[in-house]
């Protein structure tokens, strides 16, 4: 075991709050001493949160800070592989939100810089450090459910984000549905070869691309099995995220969870709750990733969620917007 | 195989016309002969199920009439023992309704009436004929669950019945939990030993002994094992009929019938619907009872579930009404 | 009320064995009077369960009989247009299973006939006589999960047909997803207007088209809605068939059917059965169809279940064997 | 807000390391400053969870540390209710856990002490600090389900604690079933007026009284409704607390908790996992109720919990111990 990690938080937005909050209570593993926001008085309460913390309009001023060691990215998605790059130069080891950019260019200049200057760099794809997502996982890699030949995942947010933030998060594919892209790979251990989407505006007046809310996504894993992924802008009835994975001996499902073991039984029939949130679904997991970046830090350490990772599901994400546009199927087969 | 069987059905109330239903559905292993009731307009209106049957308000020509086999009776239950008892007299097979009778004094003369006359007798348990309580009695008859160790039932009728039938049912020992002893019988394969129980007049000005309508019963079975039933005569969910049954190895849970495979996600949570009367949980229970007994009666043979069933279901809801009176438990050994 | 339907069936294979004993069942309003299939004992089987009845390897021996009013086909896939036509000359009624055919040229002709002699035809989507469906159904043309935007549907065979019955009934999506195709239009009471599949040949050599065993399709619906239909040959746990249903108002499930309200609790978890065949899940409702069109017969009304309806699934089914062979989405609206 | 807390434990046991570790996240507004248990080693691992934090094998020698504020007690059973005593002579806050004490003797003089001293004193039933009771709570105070009129309460451990344990912690009612016990008033807000219990030894010989490790106890409520709880011991497939409450409007249940949202099928049927221990069970509660005392010490306030809650959990415990030993009801009503 090594001394603390002292980390810097870039954006302090809602999640921004959250991985703000976690760090604190990381302590004294991790050590929150710095968080930068272009809303100031957003990177003062969040600060607020670690004794000692600074907060800043400048982001750069964490990168030219010699003490933090480690910093976590959480801005706007247009910005991710950008301050990735450059916290790279600034020889920071770097936790970043999905999705690692929103073209394959800047991805690539950033992970190159990655390579460079050979810090490490961990992509936020909380799922892998959900108990029930990992078990999955194993069971599926144990052969349990013997050779995968059909997935079909489902992702509703409750609520469409506000449009500021739908001008900068890239489509619902590069925003959304990249979770389950990435599930879909981590979950089976197989590459996607090859995708075809459509999406619908089905709660906009659909007029523009960034405004699509519904979406289709049939994969192809390299095993020759399919999948399918369903995402949803809303979702009345809470945060649905699902994931069933069939293979020649059976299936396992993942999902469908509620918020507590309480039922009501009444006239009108049996009721029960349903998880809300991204965050009341994914808390545990949301930690646990946090934890295991800065322990990679501390004990040098390559993480588990890698750059690699976070482009590949852009790539498929990218792939599923071609496909709409050009009414076809996109391979993703890189020798061809 | 023999011939058809030709029944006469005395009662025409709700559950009598669907034994009608069921004899006319039966075609032709069993004909559908007669119907009695003192309400003649009902005997009219069950008997029309079959063509030529005939309708009359005294039951006692249907005994009287030779062509007339068996007999299914569905009287009010403190007619039943004396309607067995003279159905024996006049050498017809026998299908009564639980309860066999609402003392032990008119049982016993019934059953002896039974066992001189030579003719056969089955109770209308019909839970012993469902696909499930079957399943699950071989289940612990093979010993999948171990040794029994616990056992908790519940039963909850829909609403309380009208008090023209409460006049003449019994207690809710001996109409509506009558039916959860013979299931702790049937299911556990074990004899009740002791009794506790207490009632309570939660729907009604509880004035009166047979308006309990709320019980909870303890028993201890011959083995040392322990059940709890409870029982409620409303239910404004549904018709709430569930046994859980504990072993060394395990636990077998059977209810929380739904009536259909629906299930609504709102703002207002997940919902899905319950099975809201006995007929549309046991509907094939109770065509799989006169089933059973036309085939008995047509292949002489003796019933599944015989008088001393009936009996001994009736011993257990009478030692809970004097354990209510008498505020203490009541042994049932048979040698005490 | 008119008299009794007159009946032949031709088919006598496993369904057809099941229509016999249903039209068996119905009495008297239905008389099942003849069965043909060129296995002659198979006809035999079925024909002795109506008394009297005659069998025939010869169907058209069924077709020239004028004392038959209503003929049902349960042949191999590629016969049914044909003997649709043959029959709809012959002035019969007809029940036909699903599909109506293999190919648009054999069904619009028979159609011609049918409407050319003015007869009834009644497709046997079984699954719009299901009280479950049904109810969905209503639900949704009330309005209850307001505008529909996405579908997802399951379906999953427990075991692949043999090779004999597979080549002559078409497709994957033309005998087994033409039922969800069909469920989507009844459902949601929404045209498909676009269609894109994916199969694959998981469970055999794949080296064939016939051979596709697993499938992923995607429907984009007249009003903008998008759904996702996956198919399988095999499922090792049961008969899996399940169908969502999401709106602006919330959504609806139908599915994950169980046997019976069984669960068990042992050291490896809380287990239940499932489903296990079409005839388990499906059954009530395979005796509705049948009684839906003994009743239009008699009583000379249109069946629920068009032939356009046939047609129209048959075209979706075609679409995505289409989509599949030229790896881009085929359209399906009719003006372009 | 005041400084910290101050906080002695005394019993490192698996719950007493368990609580030491809650202390320990709860820092800055608890600290943990010292550890007894006659087990020295074990009072030095749970201090070691605290930077400073002495361990002793004296509890006495926290009692005598003017600068400790607030005792933890998790000793055995049978010395609670003359720790609590003790701390209280000693002007310390304190948090008990259940039971209160195995006799109404001591636990009188615990209270007077307590009461003499002004001191607080909260008993350890964390299931009123988890969120699915005290929503329950919560919706039987406002009217949700109506008048209560049935209770259904089951307990059951995944395994019989050792014979050490036993020894010391009184009868299943006052170690086990106290916890349901308590619920039942929590949930419905009533009283118990009445007791009857049975107890078996189905895991043991059976010879002894300490050795129940089955319970069936009937309470009557002060409302004239009806509750009973099941007890075990045992129970192979985990960690098993669930509660129905069934009142006029209709029936709340709380439980049957699964560890994850995975269900497995296979050819075996639907499977999923359950909760294993009361840890996984009630951890977050764990965690509140300490949170909640230590916000009562700092804040001055009165626990949520008390000494009263304690002692008329106990009461039914001893009436029921009473009524297994005297074959009768046993009544509690304190005017009587």
């Amino acid at each position: 075991m090594t001394d603390e990690v002292r980390v810097g938080v870039i954006g302090a937005g809602s999640l921004g709050m959250r991985h703000c909050r976690t760090l604190a209570q990381l302590t004294p593993a991790a050590h929150l001493v710095a968080v930068a926001d272009v809303n100031e008085r957003a990177a003062r309460d969040a600060a607020s949160l670690s004794p000692g913390a600074k907060a800043t309009s400048d982001y750069r001023s964490l990168l030219d800070d010699p003490s933090i060691q480690a910093i976590v990215i959480v801005t706007p998605n247009d910005t991710h592989a950008r301050i990735v790059a450059e916290a790279a130069e600034a020889k920071k080891d770097i936790f970043c939100e999905k999705p690692l950019g929103l073209e394959l260019s800047t991805v690539d200049a950033a992970l190159a810089a990655v390579a460079r200057h050979g810090v490490k760099l961990q992509l936020g794809f909380q799922r892998r450090f959900d108990r029930a997502y990992r078990e999955v996982q194993r069971a599926i890699a144990a052969g349990e459910v013997g050779e995968i030949e059909l997935v079909v995942g489902t992702a509703r947010d409750p609520a469409p984000p506000p449009a500021s933030y739908l001008e900068r998060s890239g489509s619902i594919f590069a925003d959304l549905a990249i979770h389950d892209f990435d599930s879909v790979r981590f979950l089976t251990g197989l590459e996607v070869d090859e995708v075809f989407a459509w999406g619908a505006g089905a709660l906009s007046d659909g007029s523009e691309e960034v405004a699509l809310d519904t979406a289709v996504t049939s994969l192809r894993l390299e095993n020759g099995a399919l999948a399918t992924v369903t995402s949803s802008r809303r979702s009345d009835y809470g945060y649905d995220v699902r994931v069933e994975l069939s293979g020649s001996k059976g299936m396992l499902a993942l999902g469908d969870a509620r918020r507590s073991p309480i039922k009501s039984y009444t006239g009108a029939g049996v009721s029960h709750d349903f998880v809300g949130s991204y965050w009341e679904l994914f808390e545990e997991a949301y930690v646990a990733e946090l934890q295991h970046f800065v322990e990679c830090v501390a004990n040098d350490e390559e993480p588990q969620v890698t750059g690699a990772d976070g482009r590949r599901a852009l790539e498929i994400a990218l792939a599923a917007e071609r496909s709409v546009n050009e009414g076809r199927s996109v391979s993703l087969v890189r020798d061809s």
